[in-house]
Formats: structure tokens, sequence, C-alpha cells
């Protein structure tokens, strides 16, 4: 970010409309329009030629002739005249451009061209720029409607509802989804501070306006809408912002499904894709992520109303027993708990309900018993109770006539609220309804699916605890000095031996070029044995015939040996041979696959799989940005599917999960250390031993980038 | 079904209301207003002594005292005074009666006993009843508002849309949940037959009422509420008629997460939980599963509105390239595909868009090309294309001044639709586009995870087919005379001889009871072995280190055979020893787990699992009724994560499908045949070896129930 503050970028005392016309169905006609509706308290100045005036306000031919201070330029006019424009616009000292016009890069072709030469421009002048082919942006605070979105339109008697003062920023790389969200929450009940298109990034991008709403006094939860991140440092700056002030940022990415068609060289990076990076950032930053437009709007409408949950012990309070056990499941589904109630607490509810109620959560106080209060005096021994940490409501609010519910006495219940109390209607809710719930400090979820993730993401947020920074290892001399010797896929011996120097524990192996090498390997190494033929030309072994395992005596080690060699010259006789490595087959245990891939964007990631095929068939894998300390690698063991079958599954002894979380602090922090060199690493299989045996890396993949190549520094 | 048909039920020409009362507040009090506002036609006599009348209809001291006809009785007086009531309806030639009171079975204690009185009397009198604890019933076409929801509530000028002619039927075990699908789709804009809340089911099931939809000419889409269905039979013919017509049916069953409660003994038991059956009904019956009120819906109004898909290519169209990547995500996450287009089809959409569009697919036509009918010429171009089986567009509908839709060109579109073509709104929709896209005879989705589920939804049902009528085998009277002669959990080698007699191949193995047999048995077996212990005590082999594996000489098969002994006798001497079961190890290949296991209501199910930890840890599993036929067993395969395992995984050959589907078809076989005594087989693991190779049952268990035992019969 270039400039320290986007606030008179947000909030102008003067805007120009560049392009301004009295025709209000056209795109540049309804900005000026939409600014005065909203309530703009500023100076306005509509900018175009053919007209003295627009609806009262004087025109002016140019930005130029205005000849008085100006903060921000709306400017929508054909593609070809922006740049003219953006001229003016630098010489009259405008601080701030909205470029709403569209036909740039995202059209191809020479309109590339001209999007370059805006960013220049804003480099060169200083003038920021925001867009082109944005929908420009709407800060309800301060009333400026900067936009021609539908969804900032006034809507004359429509009755404006107010859940919470805590306020939504949206950043959004489009506007269609930035301004969807707001009409979606807005209908919900909830405040929102600015909503922000970012449209092409020519200049300002969506990093920038992150940063700026992470230190935004009126913005207590942030949504982000994102198809690409283009400044990653930006981004991680204002995400570690938004996380030591506490503030939920709900993350939507998209482009998840073109991920599958990347076309990747290695295991680990097709496994990446181009979305392994985003879902690093967001666990490290506590980032909660969304995956369709209700449940993003859900989880700010829960962050907006309600604390975070200490624990994933939901109650269920309904006055339906289908709704309620539905709820049960989805909420069940969604990772959360329903503990069946203790005796005590169910007999305290039992006494306010009818016998044909329950109490045993979800508790069923009948319809009866909302009449007669029952519902707040559920939720209320629900909240105090050190036996559950969330508390949600499951009722029909479609009625326009009555409210069962005492008001004023769920305010004071959420007014006090230490635990998450949110509200789901199983029926569409009623304007009343809506209205009444939302004088109490509460939004009706009305989306079941939708609430249960938002539940989760109170729960998630509960748990999230800041990684601490890790210190970074001094960089031993040695090993950048071999590192930088070699490049490109290395033998798995070449691998192994760099990886030994710093400092990983390979187990024994020895390298054998002739038959003759072959005895004392064995003396060394015992029987059984696992054959590997070792050529930088061949990264996949089993391929050519080159893994022979479990050799147990002599003769078929001579045996192994000679026809594998026999095999690699008949199949890739032009393949360079380095030798055959010999290696003790390994003790039984638990598979995984550890490896790092080096994100051109955010740098090195660690990746941590279910070992053979479950990575794969499962998508059982997780990710982090390197390094990651010992806590932070039990963390990502912990979210792995196989995360039982680590602790002792089915009777099984639990395996050296210390060991294991070493390993991978202590290979994260080899690529980020060495993130200019180290491109790729894969061990797989690991096999990790039972508790306090340790773990075998039985094959190592290494590639090493050219020095300084790529973008590998760009973190530092 | 006792009775033919419910259509005097659910149309009835004269309602008696025990219990009426001129309080609208109290439930019944609403009944008689809530059938006059909705347009009952039929003659209504409130029965209550304490009034003349009540808002001006004459009421009658008693049922008797009516000396008219009635056909239907809604009861809502306090519980005690129901058993009276209904003695009074019997002897009147009532014909049906809803018990609309509560303070039954659901109560319990005492009030059960009442409940079966009920049903005592139903059964003796022929009175058919529904409930008690039910909240009525809607017939949406003969305007039967038989019940007290809020949802039938007459709101004035509320404007009613009809999407389609097609209309819904609801059937519910909770009425909570049945009107609240009802509000629901009504606001979404569908059509609704009879909307039925079943309550307790002392008499009258939610089975029953499906079997009358299934045949109910004004019932085009079934949607399912279910807890727990009571007469798997019934349902099962009402599901195969619904198929048999080709009706679809929505399933909603919850308490999905209390399964995990259940306790069972053994592995396949504990994996089946309570679902399992239900999961194995609606697979083979069509039912499509939704898992929460919205998706209910949307799938609901996809089949109301649009034909099956034919395939799973869905192609996006929108006007906001941001939304449209999103729908585009969220579809491929419900497992649909989204080719890129041809260029030819590319080319042809190109000429009507801006160049800053995109005609890839998602297609984005842009803003600009909507306002010159773009939207459906693209989606016309696509519906008519063979590279596409489906079209989703996705637009924003939210204003209430414009609708950018030519609506009778859309409406023609629609009229002469031979693939789906669905509409999601990212904004919420106004209810001017509601109105208009009713007219053109579809309704706005704005679930973006629902409207994906119903899309998936109209792709499997297009690709659902009913399965054949599987030839019962003669029931050969030797393997049932053997199974008679046993009961209670089988050794290995007992249950490997007796389903080798019922004709499944069973891998080489020998018994021996004492040393002096190893010799004979390696003779015949070769190594390497597996040395496994036979205890009818012992299920769990390994626990008594009762298992060796890997033996591959004489001197090892002594050892073990003498250390397993004594391993035995130290840890179990109270277990009675059958002998050592020797076995040749198995081949390499990919682990499956198959099984049958008998539900109490639905009888034997088919299982098959991923091998290993994978079926817990990932719940790779599938279930089906048994029998099931080599194309059942075949598409069973197909519908697990590890099908890409068993086609050939990363370059792995593929295994023997063939050899797998038929072990599956004849086990299946099996189980059916003999239902009344087969209580559980789990073959586990089974190793699928290349193909042409066949497949090794490693170790097999066998439960035989005693005869006659249980409800197995049930299905016969």
């Amino acid at each position: 970010m270039r400039d320290g503050s986007l606030d008179r970028f947000l909030a102008p005392a003067a805007i120009a409309i560049i392009g301004a016309s009295p025709d209000s169905a056209r795109i540049r006609g309804r900005l000026l329009h939409l600014l005065r509706e909203n309530g703009y308290s500023g100076k306005l100045y509509p900018v175009n030629p053919s007209y003295p005036e627009i609806a009262g306000v004087p025109c002016f031919p140019s930005v130029g002739a205005i000849g008085q201070p100006v903060d921000l330029a709306l400017i929508a006019i054909p593609a070809e005249t922006v740049l003219p424009a953006l001229e003016d616009c630098a010489a009259a000292g405008v601080g701030h451009a909205v470029i709403i016009s569209s036909g740039f890069a995202e059209q191809g072709g020479a309109q590339t061209g001209l999007q370059h030469e805006i960013a220049a421009l804003a480099r060169r002048t200083g003038l920021r720029v925001c867009g082109p082919n944005a929908e420009g942006f709407h800060n309800d605070v301060a009333h400026v409607a900067a936009t021609f979105s539908p969804a900032v339109e006034v809507k004359p008697g429509e009755q404006r509802l107010e859940a919470s003062p805590r306020r939504v920023g949206v950043v959004a790389q489009s506007g269609g989804m930035g301004f969807a969200l707001y009409n979606r929450g807005r209908a919900l009940g909830l405040a929102f501070s600015s909503i922000v298109s970012t449209g092409n990034e020519a200049d300002l991008t969506a990093s920038e306006f992150f940063a700026h709403l992470a230190q935004d006094r009126a913005t207590s939860v942030i949504l982000l809408f994102l198809e690409s991140v283009r400044d990653p440092a930006v981004f991680l700056a204002a995400a570690a912002a938004a996380a030591e002030r506490g503030k939920p940022v709900i993350g939507v990415k998209i482009g998840r499904s073109a991920a599958g068609e990347r076309a990747a060289r290695s295991h680990t990076a097709s496994m990446a894709g181009w979305n392994a990076a985003y879902d690093a950032v967001f666990a490290e930053h506590g980032i909660i992520r969304a995956d369709d437009p209700d449940e993003a709007v859900a989880i700010a409408a829960a962050f907006a109303t309600a604390p975070t949950a200490q624990g994933p012990r939901v109650a269920v309070v309904t006055a339906s027993g289908g709704a309620g056990a539905w709820a049960a499941d989805v909420l069940a589904g969604a990772g959360l708990m329903l503990p069946e109630l203790s005796p005590e607490l169910q007999q305290a509810i039992q006494a306010f309900i009818p016998a044909y109620g329950s109490a045993r959560n979800p508790v069923d106080i009948t319809a009866q018993a909302v009449l007669t209060g029952g519902l707040l005096r559920a939720a209320e021994l629900l909240s105090d109770s050190a036996e559950i940490d969330a508390v949600l409501v499951v009722v029909s609010l479609a009625s326009e006539k009555r409210m069962a519910i005492d008001i004023a006495a769920l305010k004071a219940l959420v007014a006090r609220q230490a635990k998450p109390l949110l509200f789901y209607s199983y029926t569409l809710p009623s304007s009343l309804a809506k209205k009444a719930l939302a004088e109490a400090g509460l939004t009706i979820h009305t989306d079941l699916g939708a609430v249960a993730q938002a539940m989760a993401a109170l729960v998630r947020r509960g748990g999230y605890a800041r990684p601490r920074p890790i210190a970074r290892s001094s960089g031993r001399a040695p090993i950048r000095a071999a590192l930088e010797r070699v490049g490109g896929a290395l033998s798995e011996y070449d691998a192994k031996q760099l990886l030994a120097e710093a400092g990983i524990a390979m187990p024994p192996h020895r390298l054998v070029t002739d038959a003759a090498g072959l005895d004392a390997a064995v003396e060394e190494l015992g029987f059984p044995l696992a054959l590997k033929i070792q050529s930088p030309d061949i990264p996949h072994k089993t391929e050519v015939g080159g893994v022979r395992l479990g050799i147990a005596d002599t003769a078929a080690l001579r045996q192994g040996y000679r026809d594998m060699l026999a095999e690699l010259r008949r199949r890739r006789p032009d393949a360079r041979l380095q030798g055959v490595l010999l290696q003790p087959m390994a003790p039984p245990g638990v598979e995984v696959i550890l490896g790092t891939i080096r994100d051109p964007g955010f740098g090195p990631l660690m990746m941590i799989g279910a070992g053979g095929v479950m990575t794969e068939l499962f998508r059982d894998v997780v990710y982090r940005l390197a390094p990651v300390d010992v806590d932070g690698a039990r963390r990502m063991l912990g979210e792995l599917h196989i995360a039982r079958l680590l602790e002792g599954f089915r009777g099984a002894p639990p395996v050296d999960i210390e060991a294991l979380a070493a390993l991978v602090a202590q290979l994260s922090q080899f690529a980020a250390e060495h993130r200019d060199l180290v491109q790729e690493v894969e061990l797989n299989p690991v096999i990790v031993h039972r508790a306090g045996a340790g773990c075998t890396i039985v094959d190592a993949l290494l590639t090493i980038a050219r020095a300084g190549g790529e973008d590998g520094n760009r973190r530092r």
C-alpha cells in the first residue's frame, strides 16, 4: 500500500462524476442519482461537456473546470477516453478515482495495454485508482453510494433492520457478488460499513482495502470475495492485522473447481492445485471459509450478533420435535456435539414444560410452553450452564400477527450473552418477527445448513490461536552451499543426502555402484532389504522395474541387482545410472505423505496427507504456510481424517505423533529457510511407528530451483 | 393399508370439529376458522356442548346429534376424552378421524396405553384414525384446510404464485416440518396437492399416505419427512409404486446423528447404524435424499418445473463473472461437470455478447448483453446443443422496477424444454421477478448449494433405472438344513464351510487340530501361509495373538502353531478350541469389505465398503436391499470412493470387478434367500486381484439367528 489510509477514498468531501448523464436508465446516469438518494452530504460535481446542469446540479465540461478540491472521481466513459480523463484528474489534484468503465484487461488484446497505462499513470502521479471494470463502493456509515449497483437503490417504505451495531465490511473482486452479499445481509438485518468492488485492480487491490477494513473502527466483521490475490504480502499483512485485532474475517475463494484442471508435474503439486495456498493462509490467520452466499452471510451474522464459542457443545431448543431433530442432525454433520443434558439440567427444564416435551437435547419445550415463555427460560438455563457452549433456538416465526416471544426479555438475554445464541426459523419468518428479533439484537437464520456452518465458525474462531512467530534459524552455510550447487529434480539418494545434511534424520541406506559393493552394504544394513534404482532421469522408479522389496538373502539380492540393471538397460538405455540404493525394509506403522511446495504468490507451503491412495482418493490433506512449529504441526495432524489412525484406531497402539510433528516442523523450516532454492520436497511414504519408535522416511524427492528463480523471496 | 383409498379422508364432503371453540387464539378454535377461510365447500359441524353456534355455524352437543353423514372428524379435546369421542364417531358411522390432541405415546407412561386403545378401536371399528398428536392436513386442490397450522392462514393481498401445474404432495411425521416445507415451497412458487401430518400413527401411517400420493393423479412430486417407518412392507410397496409411475420422491430421514450412539456388536452392524436401511431403500427406489429444508424444497421445485437430465454436463449462463464462477464451483462440488464449450458453440455465443464477455462455460454474457436478450439466446443455444445436459442461469433478479428478461420468450423456451433449465438469483429476488418467472413456468432459486443439489438430483434421477426383479433361487435343501443346525456366531472355519456349501468360492484352507496334521496341510497348501486360531468363543482372533501371517517354512509353522496354542491357553483358558486354520497368503490386490446385515424392518441389506481402515475413517460404504444382481452390484461398486482404485488407479492395472460383482450378487442372494436364518455375514477383507484373477475371501464371519427369530420374514 503506497498510501497510509483509504479514509478519504471511502468518505470523500467532494466527488466528480465524469460521464454523468441525465438518463438514469444508463449506468453513468445512475451514479449522481444514487449518491443523492442515499443522502451523500458532500459536494457533487457532474462532469460532461454536453450539459450545463444535471438534475439541478451544475455540470462541468472537465474536471479541471471545477476549480474546487475533489477527493474522488467516478469515471464512467468509454474505455478509450479514460486515460486522458485520469490525466486531467491528476493535474487537478484529485486524490482517488474509481473507473467504472469496462473493456480493459478482461477483454484482452490491446485493451490490456490500456490498463497497464492506467497502472503506470497511478504510479507516476500518485493518483490512486480503483478498477477499471469496477462497480464502485458504498460507504453505509458516511452515506456514500459511489456505485451503480441496484443494491443501493432506496426502496420507499422499506423498513431497515439493524440487529447489531457491529458492522460488516465487504471487499469483493466481483462487484455483482459484493453487492449481492450486501443485499442478502441487509435482508437478514445486518449493518454494513463499506462494500468495495475492486474490479481489475490496475492499482488499488483487494488486499489494500482488506488492510483498510482491518484497522477501520467502523468495521467489526470482514467479508472477502476473492478470485485471485495479486499482492500476497499485502494480503498476509492485512490478515495478520485483522487477527491481531480479533476481527473475524470470512473468506470466499472461488475458482476451486478449476484447480483440478491444472496440470502439475508431481503428485504433491497436483494435489495442491491453486487453492492449497489459500487454505493454508486462511488456516494460519483464522479466516473462516464460506462455500456459498447463504453461508457467507449467515457466518457474518453470527459474528455480528454473538460472541465466539468456547467449545463445540450445542444445545437445540425447539417447539417442534421434527425441526429440532433435523437441526441436531445438521449441526452434528457440521462437526458440532449435541450432548445429552445432565439429569439436573433436564429436571430444571422439565419443571416448566409439558410432560410430552423433552429436555434431553434437543430440548423440545412444545408449542404450549412457547406461549408461557418456556423458550427463553430454557435458552437462559442452557446459556448459564457449564454443560453447553452455544444455543440454537429452532422455531417457526412465520406469523405476521403474533409474536410469542417476550422481546424485552430476549433483549436482556442477548445483552448479557457470554455464549452464542442463534435463532433459526424453519418457516420463512414474517417481517414482524424479523423486526422484533432485530430489536432484541438478533437475526433470524432461515438456512439450516448455513446456520450450522455459522455455529461451527463461532466454535472454530473460539478455538483459534494466532500462531507464534517462529524463530528463523541461521541458515547453515554448508547446506546452502550444497543446495546452490545442484538444480532440478534430484535422485532419491541425492535428496536424502541433502536432507540429512539439513538435519533431517534419514534411515540407514547405502548407494551401491557395482555388484562388488553389495556385500559391504549387507554387512551394514542386514536383511530384509529394499533395492531402488537411482537415476536423475527416472523420477518414477517402479515404471522401469526399479524397485524390489523384501529381499531376504544374498542370492535374492544379487539376482535382484542384476535383473534391475538389465531391465533398466532394456527399457531406458539412455538413462544416466547413479547406482542402486539399498535400504532396510521399514518396520510397520501408519503411512503418511509429507511435502512442501512453493506457491508462486504465498511462498512455501507445508503439506501433510494420509498415506498411500488415501491422500488423493479422499482428499485427506492439510496445508499451512511454512514454517510451522511443532504445535502447529500437531494441529495440522489433528485436522486429518486419519488423525484417529495416528491416535490408535480400533485397539491399535498410538503412533509416534511427537516424532512426526517434529519432522513436519523441521521439514517446513528447511523449505522456508531456503525458499529461494527449494522448489518442492516430497517424503512419500513416511512410516510412523508406535509411540517412541520414531518414523522412517522411505522415499524422498527434492527439486531445487535455480538460485533467485521465480518469486520465492516475495514473503521475506 | 386396510382401506383401498384415502380420497374420502383428504376430500371429505362433511367434517365434524370435535372441541370447536369460538376462541380463535386456541388451536381448537382455529380449525373451523381456517377451513372456512380456505374455502372449504362441504358441510361443517362444530361439536361442543357449550355452544349453540360458533361463528354463525350451528353447533352440536355430540357427533351422534348431527344426524347427517360425516366423512371426517377433527378431534381437539383433552387426551382423556378422546377415546369416548372416537367411540361416538364409530357409532355414528364417521369414516375417518384426525386426532389433533397431544399427550399420548410421546408422553410415555399410562398415556401410551391410551394410544394402544385408540389403535385397537380403529382395528375393531374400521374407523381410520390419523394421529394422535397430529397437526392435521391440508388438501390444496379440494380446499380442505383441516389443520391449525399457521401455514394455511390466508394473508390478505398475498399474491399466490404457481410456477408449474405439477403439484407436490407432502407426508410428514412432524407437522411442524411438513407445513414448513409447504410454507417454503409456496414462497418459491410451487403448487401443492396435499400436506399430511401423521403424528404418532396409532393407526394410519406415513407409508399409507405415501402409497396414496403415489397413485394420486393430483400429485406429481412427493416429499417425505420421516423419523421412523413403522410398516416397512407398506413403505416399500409405495416406493415401488411411485417408481413405477415415474413420480419423483424426495426423502428426508432424520435421526442420522443419533445413529452413532447405537451400540452394535460387530463392525458391519456398527457401521450400518439405523440409517443404512433407509439409504438402501432410497437407492433402490430412486428416492432423492435431502439434507436440509432448502434442499428439499429446491429439489421439489426442480422436479416440478424441469425434466430430468440425461447426463451430468451443466452450462452456467450469467451476467456476473464472479457469481457464475462461484456457481460453477458449487455445481462441481455437487458432482456435476462443467465442460468447456466447443469452439463452434463459443463462436455462436460470442456473436451476440461483448468482447469482454466469455463463452467458455461459465458463459458470462455481461450485463450489457442481458439488455439485448443475450441471456435467453445463450440458454436456448445451450439447451439445443448436444454438448450440454442442463443449464443454470445465474442472474440478479432483485429489481422491483425492471425485468430485463423477455418473459414471453422465456415461457416459450420453458414450454419446449427437453433439458433442465434452472434459474438462480444471487441477490434476493423481487416479487416482480418471482411473478414474472412463475408466469414463464419457473421458480427462482436463491440458495446456491440447494440449487446445485437440485441439479444433481435431476441428473441422478435421469440415470435411475428401476432394479429388475431378481429370480429367487430354489433354496437348496442341503444348505438350509445345515444353517438350521447351527446358531449364533460361527468360527471362521465353520462360516467358510457353510458359505462354500452355498456356492461361494472360498480360497483353499485346512483346519488342523493337532501338530501332526501340519505336514499334510502344507503339502496341500504350500508356503507362505497364514495361521488363524479357531474358536466359537474368540470373535477377535488378533486380540489373543491368534493370527500369524507370512509363515514361510516348516520350522516357523511348527513354532507358530505351538506359540499360538500356548498364548490361547494363557489368555483364554476357558475358550473352546476348534483347531487352527491354515490358509495360503493371498496374492496382492485391492481390499474391500463385503457384508450383509438384517435390518429389523427392511430385512437383509448388502454392504460394500473400502477395505482396511477406509470404510470407517471415510465412511466409504454403500448399502442396498438384498438381493442385488450383478448389474446392481456393479452400480454399488461405482458409488464407492475407491471405485477409482478398482478401475486402475495411478497406472495400476484394473482389478477383477466382474468377479467381485458376481461375489456381491451371490452373497446378497444367500442372505436374502435365508433371511430368516442369516443374521449377518462379514467377509473382511476380500482381496480383489487383477482383472481375470478373481478375488480371495481372506476372513469370514457368519452369524445365524434361531429359526423364525426376530422379524426376518417380514418382507416375504
